[in-house]
């Protein structure tokens, strides 16, 4: 590895790296050994960046969680419809499933570890967020109102329970089903 | 732990104990050691019930699938409408919190593991086996069209969501608020 100046771009890029290696192995692959050697780097440098596993587990489950967070915001700022951004958030191309197979992996690992439990549960509710937004938006729902958070929480839910299911399918990605069936959702939202 | 001649009780018997670890402490705190403490065992005899540590894994996440379609076969027999079948799946209390803090973990670890995946595949599949036929009895739509099934998926996502999701609020569990999402949810179902 390069001498990178910026630390925090080199604590991403090994961040990164570390995703697609619990991605494909587990949480449990994850050594500070296996990036290092993943980078190019010895084990002594990649410890410059974290300060122990822990903080590297952090980083790892945070890189997936923004990176689906600048998916769906892109989706935004293009003025795409509340479909389209949605669609962001499932698992339709193999980085999407990969950053879904992290996520994932880290739920288990955040049942008995609350600083990973606070990062699932910052991004439901940035996700959660982002949605409610979108339905004063696109779908012209009262903001700010009970109903309109419960809606955009509903559809948080229904695009994590989707991903998981498709993420536990046999074989490659299976994207027309998955996208079909957050239309079906749709077509029926808002409920009222 | 008195000796216990049915085989099957017994290994059923710890792997509740097992449930209850993974639980509270996550998969990591399992071990052979912990779970004869926690049954009163020695070590040697919790050994004769299971092959090794992966088998007692298989048949701890076993038991929370198992004991989810449980409770919903248990409303379905005694004629309970959709609604109240597929509250049997949410974790509204803090036996049903549990078994989903399991699976949970369990979903963890199933990303790198195909024996834990396929528990996870059979549980899903299951409930969308099982939320069909309820469609089909309760709301009378077709049986065996690929939309009925497609519904039914869908449904079983959004519980899923909705556990994921109320698995990682902070507290108590937040039964109204899981109850009145699903609710919401099935306002509208079916979409067509």
């Amino acid at each position: 590895m390069p001498i990178v100046v910026d630390h925090a771009a080199a604590r991403q890029r090994i961040a990164d790296l570390a995703a697609g290696i619990v991605a494909t192995e587990g949480v449990g692959a994850l050594t500070m050994r296996r990036v290092a050697e993943a980078s190019g780097a010895s084990r002594s440098i990649v410890s410059t960046y974290f300060t122990g596993m822990h903080d590297l587990l952090l980083a790892t489950f945070e890189s997936a969680a923004d990176r689906q967070a600048a998916r769906f915001e892109a989706a935004v700022g293009r003025s795409a419809r509340l479909e389209e951004c949605l669609e962001t958030l499932l698992p339709l191309d193999a980085g999407r499933l990969r950053d879904w197979r992290v996520i994932i992996a880290y739920l288990g690992m955040s049942v008995a570890d609350p600083e990973l439990a606070a990062i699932e549960r910052r991004r439901i509710d940035g996700a959660r967020r982002r949605v409610d937004a979108l339905l004063v938006r696109d779908r012209g729902l009262p903001r700010g109102t009970a109903e309109t958070r419960r809606d955009a929480r509903t559809l948080v839910a229904l695009v994590l329970g989707i991903a998981v299911d498709v993420a536990f399918e046999p074989g490659s990605v299976p994207t027309p089903m998955a996208r079909r069936r957050l239309k079906d959702a749709l077509r029926s939202f808002p409920a009222r």
